[in-house]
């Protein structure tokens, strides 16, 4: 068992992320420097060290060589220079295959961190605060699992979602209205491929407001979200952090009505802008203010809905009044002057920093545990508390029902809540990569409901692409095609390869026994989901490997993740069974032997590696179709669907092992599904 | 012999590219089907078709799988999803390992125009234009090589440098004054690291005014060049291409006098702004312009200056004055009002799309062989034109002397007259891998004297980036470590890892000879100097390779281009004898076996792999520098420089080869260093 122990520096604000009441440690701290005048923790590392953790974050799954800062930010252009994306998971993991002691450091506090992890110099970690407060736990395990585990065990279980959740979502930025839904799930019923959800980006509120539908685009949205279940089909609306301000959209008069928004210094409340033009926030971190807003799901859960993602809630700022206001002033000042370069250069920006502008983090205040607190100091764990009050009102509103929830921005403890996807990516294959690393971070830190827009949010798609990249989607718990309005349409019916996406999408379905069950052991004994290769295998080949990974225990994947590539180096610790997936049953399996090897992999493959001792269970979808058809999709939608599979009469593929040794995880005990 | 063809579609613009006489075809043009309504040439391209070229553009050695526009773009963020960087470079090469034939397709036209490969349909290839002319050249030959061949044969010689800018250069955007370029030369100095050339990006000019010197900054700077040539240095302004307007500025004055600078339809000057504030274009397709504009390079010339880069010659516009007091009375629509979303988007894409706007470029015109044509028609010459005015001075002014120039912007032809960078590249690792990747396109269209900001030019860079950047950056001729204003500093000096950086110096300059030799091929015979391994070894391992490539007749390089790696997969076509460098005159030599091998790479070393019968040439450089050393350095730089480097007195690395079978080429026979 690993060895806890925790310190206190300064006077934190809780975070409720570490759910086990543990005894703060007196005297010095272990490992790391202190240096209060520069408000930094500092400790040097080993040449071998590598350094994992810290979540959804840019660069590769060892973190070593970049600075990383914990500032939850609406950022899309997700290049390797990046410092913040939407998430602040302060985890990280030191290990060394020279080293018996895997180090994990968590970093509670809720404001900005900053990570120097060999940046500056190449042998320091630097750890970096605005305000020297912080809880900080240091977890010694003999091995990176062993002290995952630990961690995990700190911060709770996490989110499960409906089993449902585990089929392929269908989703774009541009489905207007109940014609555009309709005509997805027709398209993929058209083409006989298993489909479970169409989400529901902001096109389909009135004005962009909270818990409204708009009525023209869905004139009758229960018998809409009925009919679309009807044929197997979950619709899965977003909800923004932003509440309108508007008189007599309900949401915004009981805020108002109940002091649930957050204020200025003068006790004004904030007037932002997001999606529906000015807003005011939630004050998440009020407990009454998160009963009310959580008990808002409601009104969409009365007609039918039971899955939300939320966004924008880092929160994304396109602008405050207040800042705005000062910014035409400025403006004012430029006009019909002859601009030298460098007042150009201070007028574009002025412009051009108007969104997310970190003075306006500073230009508002919460109630948090009876204390007014600025939100810059507690900035990270806003998205946190959105997605608790959904997750806490579900709990009080539908005990014995799962509900789909995942969020764009994070903080550790929200994984007991809901799970995450990636942000808005982009048509890159430099992301396909991303997401690949981001997997193993993501398990560290119990974000297990988790996955990246396939195919790419941002930029255009190309067909080789969303191949690719849906080769590997079909392996994530969220399994999610999803684009930006304005981008090229990449949903799979749109591409001539229709057949080649069928075909990976029912291997998908044919997984999900495996997948659901490896998920329920990762959330009931608190294990990674993904992990690296350097985290089983201890050789040095391994540590390195950053373009592989390991799914739950039986199965190394190795994506392919360039373009104009037939094949790939693959890099085996042990030897494994390789199968060669054309279609859930159609295979080869062959036996490769420790080392690197060079595999083909056409559009049309998928390829699992199937370790030693190890089994495969695998869905017989036919069958399961056969059996399962009419009680849970009208005749028009005969698609496969989640449901439909049968988790218990499996195929097994095994190597060196007998079926008898896979034991399946079907669910926690709970009768909620 | 490969066998060309030319056709004409439309009334094409000359571009002076192609400087050999071809009788155009009559006749339906071959391969390509023309569809006059919509603009386009397509053909179907076969499931192993590669296609290669397009010279300096996104993504991969095989460019299948995206759309690339030529559109000379002023744009530092190359991610993969960008479609026009800074050159426009129309030739591609389509091959197969099934095939015995290479088809190069020539596309010349100074306008805009479209290559979608692959992008749209997987299986196709369509070009684009604006208008439908164009004179295309259809090359077929047996290899890769033999179409290039052909090719280059028809563009002419490329551009070679004098041979000391074959020597390390350090750049960076921020050197203000004599002190900050002496601190660089001593630094330098202190560390011993070889070093030929300092950069001076646009500080050193009287606020941003093309050949003048700032005269706090530089007192006496014909004294200071001469001190730093006594020191081994050369110093290389940068040219731009926009002439500020300002009564009393002598080329300002000229310009307007001789009616040099182009004009909008109204026959006004169009008023633009970059650097300096407020410029004219100078009109560099006008023989007068252009004429005048070289000529003033003398300016500088007599102060000692023997070496130029030519940079934001798309021309980069940040704003036009006609388009700044539109966007001004725009905003005005905007202030004070309850801004919904879209009208706030508006507003902000307003400000932010004033720089480079393509309305700009269609609001002025040149005198081009006579006519008047806007400038949009011909903007891919304008680069070009700006460098040739420069080659066109410098035959006129100095026969005997050869001068260093090389160009941000460019189009074929340009290569006869200079050099290109990669632009403004990001320190990211993706850019070194892209900067591997850009070297053969380069190659093929002529661009010979070229290389990539070492370390990345934008963003912070890290000491292991700068590291693996420069083992690479020691094989390309133009060898430049260059850096924005802003970012972290990056000369060699800052780092710790100075002694490895000095070794790796020290061994660029060990390979001049072979460097040079192999350009000096390159350029003589129409070679390409940087290959894809496709291109020399015909099996389907080889024509996937894209992180590989083959430098000269003798070796091929497999850089590391990953963070926290101490190794990497390479693949052998043949068997090869891999040197280890850790330095210059410290090196190991292993015989590898043809296929896949994992080897080790430390940050500290650089590994070569000599090809079955050939000779790697290294320069004794203990002893040229000892012979050489008064005659070319002061006292206190003893640093060694490119002239001191004997391309005579040579040791041979050999692989199944004898020294004997190494034929250097040391120049084209005139007499001009």
């Amino acid at each position: 068992m690993a060895d806890i122990k925790k310190y206190r520096i300064g006077n934190p604000i809780p975070t409720d992320s570490v759910v086990v009441d543990m005894e703060i440690m007196t005297g010095k701290i272990p490992f790391l420097t202190i240096n209060e005048n520069d408000k930094t923790l500092s400790m040097k590392l080993e040449k071998t060290d590598r350094v994992y953790g810290l979540g959804e974050t840019v660069r590769g799954m060892n973190k070593r060589g970049w600075t990383y800062t914990s500032n939850n930010s609406d950022d899309p252009v997700h290049t390797e220079d990046k410092r913040s994306l939407y998430a602040s998971q302060n985890f990280i993991l030191i290990t060394s295959v020279y080293s018996s002691c895997s180090l994990g450091i968590y970093v509670d506090t809720p404001g900005k961190v900053t990570f120097d992890i060999g940046y500056t110099k190449l042998d320091e970690l630097k750890i970096s605060f605005e305000d020297l407060d912080a809880d900080l736990y240091f977890i010694e395990g003999k091995s990176p699992l062993e002290t995952v585990s630990a961690f995990r065990h700190m911060i709770g279980r996490s989110y499960i979602p409906p089993r449902w959740a585990f089929g392929f979502g269908q989703s774009r930025w541009g489905y207007k209205n109940e014609s555009d839904i309709r005509r997805v799930a027709d398209e993929y019923a058209k083409a006989d491929i298993p489909i479970d959800m169409i989400y529901m980006d902001i096109d389909y509120m009135e004005r962009f407001k909270d818990f409204t539908v708009d009525e023209e685009a869905f004139p009758e949205f229960p018998a809409f979200v009925s009919e679309m279940r009807e044929n197997g089909i979950h619709l899965i609306p977003i909800i923004d952090a932003g509440v309108k301000i508007e008189e007599g959209y309900d949401v915004y008069e009981e805020g108002v009505k109940g002091d649930y928004f957050c204020k200025k210094e003068n006790g004004e409340k904030l007037v932002a802008a997001v999606w529906p033009g000015q807003v005011h926030f939630p004050d998440f971190l009020k407990d009454s203010a998160r009963e009310w807003f959580g008990n808002k799901y409601k009104v969409l859960m009365d007609q039918g809905i039971d899955g939300f993602w939320n966004d924008m809630n880092e929160p994304a700022i396109f602008y405050t009044e207040d800042h705005l206001a000062e910014v035409f002033e400025k403006l004012d000042d430029y006009k019909g002057k002859n601009l030298d370069i460098w007042s150009f250069f201070k007028f574009k920006d002025l412009v051009g920093s108007i969104a997310n502008n970190d003075e306006d983090y500073r230009r508002f205040y919460h109630e948090y545990k009876g204390q007014k607190i600025r939100h810059d100091k507690v900035h990270n764990l806003y998205g946190y508390n959105m997605t608790k009050a959904a997750g806490e009102a579900f709990e009080r509103l539908c005990p014995n029902k799962r509900i789909l929830m995942f969020s764009r921005s994070s903080y550790i403890g929200m994984h007991r809540y809901g799970g995450v996807w990636c942000g808005d990516n982009q048509s890159w294959w430099s992301h396909l990569l991303l997401n690949i690393q981001q997997m193993p971070a993501l398990s560290m830190c119990g974000f297990l409901y988790s996955g990246a827009d396939i195919g790419g949010f941002g930029a255009d798609t190309t067909e080789d692409l969303l191949l690719r990249w849906t080769a590997f989607g079909i392996f994530t718990p969220l399994f999610r095609n999803h684009s930006a309005l304005g981008t090229r349409e990449q949903e799979m019916y749109q591409f001539p390869s229709c057949d080649i996406f069928k075909n990976l999408v029912e291997l998908r379905y044919a997984l999900i026994p495996y997948l659901y069950s490896e998920f329920m052991k990762a959330v009931l004994e608190e294990k990674m989901l993904f992990k690296p290769l350097g985290f089983e295998y201890l050789d040095e080949r391994s540590a390195e490997v950053e373009d592989q990974l390991l799914l739950g225990d039986s199965l190394m994947l190795a994506p392919v993740y360039k373009q104009n590539a037939s094949g790939r180096m693959v890099y085996l610790p042990e030897d494994m069974k390789m199968v060669r997936f054309r279609a859930w049953n159609d295979y080869d399996e062959e036996v490769l032997t420790q080392g690197d090897h060079y595999v083909k992999a056409g559009l049309d493959e998928v390829l699992v590696f199937i370790r030693k001792g190890k089994v495969l269970p695998l869905a017989d979808i036919e069958r399961s179709r056969n059996a399962n058809n009419n009680s849970n999709v009208s005749a028009a939608y005969s698609g496969l669907r989640s449901g439909d599979v049968s988790v218990t009469d499996l195929k097994y593929i095994c190597y060196e092992a007998a079926a008898e040794d896979y034991r399946l995880y079907t669910d926690d005990g709970i009768s909620r599904i």
